[in-house]
């Protein structure tokens, strides 16, 4: 099953012939991606329960519409969808529905541009659930579970994002009237990006520097009622709007937020950690790690997010270039398919293989967060710097590599890679945005670096080192000598060489900058670029053995373990070869080692050629998730094209009425 | 002079401070990109007659109107344009006034995605010049000239792009009736993308298959009317509407054309080179290179267009990041400008240097382009194919790096890079297109690599080499080895060496393939993602080249010589670094060179930081070009952000109609 909405056309006959060549079951990888194959057919069901409504369908594609008309298309949207949750779960909705719903593949099946409500369920009710204590959680939480109340998470300001402490806007406590005061003190101040804020919610959870007694503690959350819940105006002293329109995303309502002394009531303060009592004291939180969690668990998410947009892509791309054939290989021979040129094999293959990279460091990434967090339930804080370091490392590199992927996968369909029915650029839009949001990535990258700088003076000083950074400790002392040997086991170590090189390094030059006079902090920003490089190494070390631990211990069959071992290789040695550099400076290669790389790597596309379409075929997208002309699983590329333009309103009339009005007068003047 | 429409705001005061700082004048830098101090105050002067015209402007911005609302308001600003550049020439238009207002800055700040008339004036009536006869140029162009007719110009099709010899529209000669009968065969035969076919034009060059007396002659150029001239109706058997939306140029109503048997007069044919007579004799051109000169010519205009993009987004995010001020350096200080961040001069400066390294690779392939024409005339075609070669490489080079230095501006501005008013979605819109139009650049890169590896033929066999390729003589026989010397010289020659030593490596690949059986179209295909970076290097070599030696010969004070030179040093260090394998492999540097390298290129970031605004006010990009809210030049960066939201249609109610209608009802039903 590949369609949902019954449209059904003839299949490509190449992609037919692709599909016999395949060496392994796909059906066997997409139970292995869903976890077994009863999560296959959940999944299916759900799919197919939202999927073949007409009524979550457009007539005219969301990309005619106006903006405004965007946004009340989707609104009404979402709203049916909510409908059909709250049907499937047999009232009251659940957790699960609305989080299989909104996120993820079947929310952008039905809102590919964003979700207006995403931050109410995304944000809003799991902060009031981290944050708020227990009466708080039962008042609140019961009335945005029943949807009384539409809340968004108002944080990042005009001139603020990833630095949370220069936030401007304030709240100060009110003893005789036990109320807080929230205002914007400066233009810069206001709330800028809240999805949902601008014309859809009617709360907000409110992050504002809290004044009591005199004295400023810092950022916290308050519970900030926007608009009335029977008229939608907004309140008093509430200057709100949405912030115009951006590159994608362009359905999620993103909107701004000022006060001009707005009083919400004490208990409007999330007091589950710090709290204000009556007479304004501030009682401080236990621990100012606590509040850590929602942030990474967000990264989290974000890094399996990542892999998901990217599976689009490259099934999208793969597909189109089996069916597109161009040029001339040999003289009176047929057109080749272009998957047959090495230089196309290199723009999907390797992102084939970013895919899976991705999806196994997310769930070695879920795993981790699930531990630490349990054990932070129980006051051990030891592992949360690691945890930390990689959830920064992870979503930085996945954000930019999948950017980078779905770019290259976009290219890979020539010129029919820009036209909006690909749905490349949408995808585009989605992915790139994570490149900022959520922890812009040079400043993630460099947070991990911290972690890796202070690791390595543990390492000097042969102190315990955690296991994410115990490679270390063997590179302490070390020279870049020794073989690069031209295993996969062999490549994990010199990627691990090539980390602990590119941090040694940084720690040498940062030590000789400090010598040389420079505060620590001179010193740092003047190693910065080396200490970006250093995490990315450090990342892309961690990718490349958590993908091969997987790959060998996943339960498969011979066939598609040989794939994924050969997809495996490919990610190892594309970046070996991508940075040769540093595998020449760090890791012992020889200028002939990285010829030798090279046609390994080409050896490998070779392999992978005849499953290519096999692979993405057990990806297991359908058409209404996948929405592009290019991509389908009938690989009707042209005539799908072609019945997407004839959907543009401007080909409704044989003539628009611009001629008449502009044209016919001024050409009729005779320039 | 750096706003014409007369809005003023207090500059802001970082800005104004790094304006003090500046060592050299950007007033000299303006003169020097404009080619004279008398041509700058006549682009000033032409700019200020356009820009001040409220009649050109929008009171709504483009973005937030529905699609066919931008095609109707883009046709009406285009009329507009029109008319005011035919009253600027005193009546009648001319050549250059078209193409002024028409491409480049100014085009793009009217229109600022795309003009429907695009193709009438750059392809149309160029195509009638350059390959139609006297006869057909009188009476073609002339029509053309007065706007009585609108041409675009048709070759792509659905099915092929690139491989033009691909293209299926047929055009059959009838000698009875002495006319071309038109017809699209097969669905992947329509045309498909040509800028102003949807909508828009009235006549098209059409380039089809000619059949005469039973046989196939291959692509020709026919002039076809596609609608009544009175009526704007299509005409009987011309099937015509646009593609629909894409990621960026959605004003330039691409459109897509079938013929059902259209019959066209003998005479419609495009003469000037290959002609069928009455009686369907078909007299061959004299050479077929011939019709190269119009493809050539668009590749040398894009690398100067890219250079022009690229401008406005380092200008846009060089002035953002001297104005946003973000998060600690040290402990109780004020937040520093981001500028200031060794990682984000690490994100700018080297675009703007990419920006000098196209402008003046741009400034050679012209007057290259120029003497090869007017030897072109005079039947001598021997330089052609080193035109053919640079043009192809600088063209993908030039796109790709412009659209990854955009995008790398963008995502410097962080989260309001995104938004559509910092102009930057934009930009990054009409710069990627370029990447797969006018020949897609991985087939570019390959062309060049083709003469590359007869280049290294000839130099093996000690034969005649034209000058680009002239540095593999000293390659011929030697291995990697020499010295790595690090002056701005011993990096040019180890540029030319890393080139020498792929297409060496390249060649021997090539040929051990070849000798191990396989033909050598395999060969060359199994070697090509090496061919394709071989080119790649041999480009960047020439760019490195041509930027010192024009920093070096051009007249200038002394202060602004030094920032060329930095810039100059800091895009040579910059791919030093990049590409560090490369160097450490065929250039004899060693890992300690690389190092050496990257102190030296973080000094002249260093050096450079004082003058980067200067240098992007040199550039003298005006407000009403930069259409930017994070780049104007009073650097008012979160009044336009909220100015520009509040123009938002969504923003003028209180309360949108979605709540009443789709929101409370269904919240009332308590979910």
């Amino acid at each position: 099953m590949t369609s949902y909405s019954g449209r059904t056309m003839k299949c490509n006959e190449d992609l037919e012939n692709e599909r016999k060549k395949c060496t392994f079951d796909p059906l066997e990888l997409t139970h292995l991606l869903d976890g077994g194959e009863d999560k296959t057919k959940e999944r299916r069901d759900r799919q197919q329960f939202f999927l073949s409504d007409a009524e979550l369908r457009d007539d005219v594609p969301n990309e005619y519409l106006s903006h405004k008309e965007k946004f009340e298309n989707s609104i009404k949207k979402a709203c049916a969808l909510f409908k059909k949750v709250n049907e499937s779960s047999g009232g009251g909705g659940s957790v699960d529905g609305y989080r299989q719903v909104l996120g993820g593949m079947l929310g952008s099946a039905v809102l590919n541009d964003g979700n207006p409500f995403a931050l109410h369920f995304v944000m809003f009710i799991p902060t009031i659930m981290g944050q708020g204590n227990v009466e708080q959680q039962a008042y609140w939480v019961g009335r945005a579970w029943n949807c009384d109340i539409i809340g968004t998470y108002a944080q990042t300001e005009l001139g603020h994002g990833t630095f949370i402490r220069g936030l401007e806007t304030t709240a100060h406590y009110d003893p005789k009237t036990k109320e807080f005061v929230l205002n914007s003190p400066t233009l810069t101040s206001y709330k800028w990006w809240p999805g949902g804020l601008g014309q859809t919610a009617n709360y907000a959870v409110v992050m504002a520097q809290l004044h009591t007694k005199g004295k400023c503690h810092g950022i916290h959350p308050f519970i900030v009622q926007l608009r009335d819940e029977e008229t939608h105006h907004p309140l008093p002293g509430i200057v709100i709007g949405e912030i115009g329109t951006k590159l994608g995303m362009n359905c999620t309502n993103n909107g701004y937020l000022g006060f001009k002394s707005v009083r919400i009531p004490r208990e409007n303060m999330l007091m589950k950690n710090s709290q204000v009592l009556e007479d304004g004291t501030y009682v401080k939180s236990p621990s100012d790690k606590l509040t850590y969690g929602t942030m990474m668990f967000v990264r989290v998410v974000l890094v399996q997010d990542m892999s998901s947009h990217l599976s689009k892509a490259v099934t999208i791309a793969t597909r189109y270039s089996a069916v597109r054939r161009q040029s001339e290989m040999k003289a009176g021979q047929r057109e080749p398919q272009i998957i047959d040129y090495v230089t196309q094999q290199y723009k999907l293959f390797p992102n084939i293989a970013l895919y899976f990279a991705l999806r196994f460091s997310a769930n070695w990434l879920w795993e981790m967060y699930n531990s630490v967090t349990s054990e932070l339930e129980s006051g051990d804080l030891e592992r949360l710097p690691e945890l930390h370091a990689m959830s920064c490392c992870l979503k930085a590199v996945a954000t930019a590599d999948a950017a980078a992927g779905v770019e290259t996968c976009r290219l890979a369909c020539g010129g029919h890679g820009y036209m909006t029915s690909s749905n490349l650029p949408c995808i585009y839009g989605l992915v790139t945005a994570a490149c900022t949001y959520e922890g812009e990535n040079t400043v993630m990258l460099l947070q991990t670096a911290r972690f890796l700088m202070k690791a390595w003076g543990l390492a000097a000083s042969n102190q315990a080192l955690t296991p994410t950074v115990a490679y270390l400790r063997q590179a302490v002392g070390r020279g870049s000598e020794g073989t690069f040997e031209k295993t996969m086991q062999g490549l994990i170590r010199a990627y691990w060489q090539v980390a602990a090189g590119k941090i040694k390094l940084c720690h040498q030059d940062m030590e000789r900058r400090i010598r040389g006079g420079y505060s620590s902090e001179d010193a740092w920003n003047m190693t910065s670029i080396e200490l970006v490089q250093c995490a990315e190494s450090h990342c892309r070390a961690f990718i490349v053995e958590k993908f091969a631990e997987r790959v060998s211990s996943l339960e498969t069959s011979d066939a598609l373990r040989a794939v994924l071992a050969q997809l495996c290789e490919l990610y190892a040695t594309y970046w070996v070869l991508q940075r040769s550099g540093d595998f020449l400076r760090f890791a012992g290669a020889k200028p002939q080692d990285i010829e030798d790389v090279q046609l390994w790597m080409e050896s490998l596309l070779t392999l992978i050629r005849p499953n290519a379409v096999g692979i993405v075929d057990g990806f297991d997208i359908c058409d209404e998730i996948l929405r592009s002309t290019l991509g389908s699983w009938d690989g009707q590329v042209y005539q799908r094209l072609f019945d997407e333009a004839l959907k543009s309103p401007l080909n409704r009339e044989p003539v628009n009425m611009s001629f008449k009005k502009y044209m016919q007068p001024l050409f009729k003047s005779n320039l």
